[in-house]
């Protein structure tokens, strides 16, 4: 790997997050926060942007030649940067220790929504954070929104022009024909791409912003609300989640726009230029969408059979009336696919079927080509499709494999790469899953469900994960392996995982 | 698939039931079981062998032509016709009702070894089988440990000759070149490995037999367990298991052949011929001794350090001392990872670590060639070779696969079949575990571990299914689940799914 371009690319990048920073200061002074928490975020700003700037002038380079290496280099060399930067503010503002900023800051790029805040969490200053999320200040709240929201545009032009480029994920695995003048040159495409993608993003927060604020949610937490919803990310102003509302309207807005932002968002572009048909042309749209109504109707008929009443986030019980389990299973089922993770309602007392199904879903996660975690809906549509051709093989020993998606044939390469994915992704998941047992000694349930929580990028588990409680309080060494779980979950693993061939470091 | 040759074999399969029941039926009768026990269980082989025999010759073919459909209806229907049958005795003898007795004999046969012997299993009459295991006839418990006997001999032959056949799991993955002349021809290649596998599993159960009589376990019980293990089973005649005796010699005896008969049978053939270095040769044993040496030695110094007393499986507390620690350590890894299931110590109330450790064990199983069950160690450790290429590939676009196993390569087919052999074992995993939450209310940590305690053919899992408990209280649909999970884990998958597949039926 060129080590210079690739510094200098990381270095732009941290002059980014100190503008957002920057931003956040703003917004901070303008909600009234103390004058110590204005400059404290004014001050991390600084840090980024006087870094950045310098760096970047340092490591300029007069053309830039960035082959697959430097690809992956500034990908996830980036994205950890970008977290270390990004997590400054809760250290100055709100004296985090360095590894609790860290986890909160990966957690808000990866669109996962894990939170060590609330009022167990232990500050520098010895003291505990005594109130939770009520206690921290509007500015560091709108910063740990916008992480997710910046995650979220990363990831979007990641998976749909920038991993392609580097042979991570087929095209047409995520029929992901970028649209527009495409190019094999990596430059001209992702700021093509970026600009048709982003704008479509944009226009999704800014509607939801506007549907949540008529409904009458501070604009404040509309904003925050609906960064962390296109983003599928989960953190929220509150510490009971959407459920402090306990409001259908609410749920069923965020519902929406939670199942928009796991679709792909390629085909929200073409519904914009008129061709809304193209949601249902799409295999893997109908295979998510499919997955989310049966999920939905058999966990809404499981809580009203089974009689019990739903504790929402917020400690109410609720009786399962047949608009209310639906108003709570739909929830819970589209954050969960989506990876989102926002939570209405306390999922973990739910009857088995409900809790299973739930679980099962965080490995699914979202379509290709959205800002959702997990393995991919595509992914596993075309692994049921290979499983089915190798059953027959049984019987047909000479047949070949011919295993299409949207009528297109996927070459065998890209079916090796979604096997090889597979048996990754829970390989990694069952090692950190037995590190995680070696460092805290914790429940089979938080245990298994924590780091699927990381990995899939989703939030929350069950037990002392579940949807009411906090990370706050795993050891210092867990919540670094959480955080590197979450990191390989978000960048397709592949990404992660090339560094650590010794030859990728040779120059 | 032509059924008349099919029916055929099976009918003859029958009849060896049926004179397997008779013999056990002798030893009912030497043992002191009451007139009425023994004369239920001569009843029982007599329906066998009259059944049988009938069939037999009313199916009669005069030239046999088993193609490849052929060979996966015997296999497949055989296995469930012997399950019928071989649950005979249970409901004429013990007055189980016909999924409790299906249950256990498809235990038995599959080597899973769960059981539903305990005093709370309710009998067809009414009342329960108040005092367990120890309320059973000498005959039934020497019937229910030799279904693991018959079905582990089953099983050597099937993965070693009659799956490599089918095209099910190559021959170079199990290192199963099958020694003495081969042929392409179904009968004449397993007549002839059978011969010399069978030689092998004989021996080795009569020398574990002679170790656990001279150290004083009943001639009786001595047999049984020795059945149980190098079938890698786990019924036990006690119902505290191996536990029961509390005494280290026989943990480390049945540990010695619990190992053994995890080993691919091959090995054991070599090794008597003179030839023991080929232990050490064959890549997936050293995967499979390394991970038994490292999973027992940070199990053992869990616990040690953890500093709780063990509770073994008779309810005694032992002091963790570094001989104790070890010696239920190494027990119990060896016990899951050959899938045996036998139990000294109830290990759901282990460290963290050492459970969320054993878990893992249960998916990869014991060797190729073995009697024991799982994804088996070459399977795994060929995966992990696959994913290291596919990683290098992300850097290197135009690498070739050369995955290699004992220095050979592994052609790209039986690469691919591997894959989806781990895509199929997951996902049937998640969905029976779903289903099981269907039909049956469980928690999470009892589910979970039950589905994968079937479909490896493990036994014992967590919770309510922990070493020290049993499957009485299912509901008789999460039984037939159970039972299906068993079988489908029992014949790789495949065998079992191509049924399923409408061109498999015609003619």
């Amino acid at each position: 790997m060129k080590f210079r371009p690739v510094i200098n690319v990381i270095a732009a990048l941290v002059v980014i997050i100190g503008l957002a920073i920057l931003f956040s200061t703003g917004v901070s002074w303008y909600m009234g926060d103390s004058n110590k928490q204005v400059m404290g975020l004014f001050l991390s700003a600084m840090i980024s942007i006087g870094f950045g700037i310098s760096t970047f002038l340092l490591s300029r380079v007069n053309r830039y030649t960035l082959g697959i290496r430097e690809g992956f280099g500034i990908v996830t060399l980036g994205w950890i940067t970008a977290s270390a930067f990004g997590a400054i503010p809760y250290i100055i503002v709100s004296d985090f220790f360095w590894y609790d900023a860290f986890f909160e800051t990966m957690s808000g790029f990866s669109t996962t929504g894990s939170s060590v805040m609330d009022n167990q969490l232990l500050l520098m200053s010895g003291e505990t954070l005594k109130t939770g999320i009520r206690d921290m200040s509007k500015g560091i709240l709108f910063w740990r929104s916008l992480t997710h929201w910046f995650g979220g545009m990363g990831i979007v032009v990641l998976s749909l022009a920038i991993l392609p480029f580097l042979g991570i994920s087929g095209q047409k695995l995520y029929n992901a024909e970028v649209p527009g003048p495409t190019s094999d040159q990596l430059t001209p495409r992702i700021a093509n791409s970026a600009k048709i993608l982003w704008g479509v993003y944009f226009l999704l927060t800014i509607i939801q912003v506007l549907f949540l604020w008529f409904g009458g949610m501070p604009m404040f937490d509309s904003w925050c609300h609906s960064f962390a919803t296109l983003a599928t990310g989960g953190f929220s102003t509150q510490q009971a989640s959407i459920g402090h509302y306990g409001s259908a309207y609410f749920d069923t807005v965020i519902t929406v726009f939670m199942f928009l932002a796991g679709c792909n968002f390629i085909l929200h572009y073409r519904a914009l230029q008129g061709k809304p048909l193209f949601y249902f042309k799409d295999e893997e749209f109908r295979f998510y969408l499919g997955v989310v109504l049966i999920s939905t109707a058999t966990i809404t008929l499981n809580l009203i059979l089974s009689g019990k009443n739903i504790l929402d986030s917020a400690g109410n019980e609720i009786v399962p009336t047949f608009f209310n389990a639906l108003q709570y299973a739909s929830f819970q089922v589209v954050s969960i696919i989506t990876t989102t993770g926002f939570a209405t309602a306390d999922w973990d007392l739910w009857p088995a079927y409900s809790a299973i199904l739930l679980v099962s879903l965080m490995f699914i996660g979202g379509c290709g080509g959205s800002t959702g975690g997990g393995m991919k809906s595509s992914r596993i549509l075309l692994l049921i499709k290979y499983g089915k051709f190798q059953v027959e093989r049984c019987l047909y020993p000479s047949v070949v494999a011919n295993v299409r998606l949207n009528k297109e044939r996927i070459d065998t390469s890209t079916l090796y790469k979604t096997l090889s994915f597979f048996f990754f992704f829970l390989i990694i998941y069952i090692i950190c899953t037995i590190l995680l047992c070696v460092v805290d000694d914790i429940d089979f349930r938080t245990a298994t469900t924590a780091s699927i929580a990381a990995l899939g990028n989703i939030g929350p588990g069950l037990g002392k994960v579940g949807a009411t409680c906090s990370y706050s309080w795993f050891s210092p060494a867990a919540k670094l392996l959480l955080t590197f779980e979450m990191l390989l979950g978000r960048l397709e693993l592949y990404t992660v995982l090339v560094l650590f061939l010794p030859s990728f470091w040779k120059k």
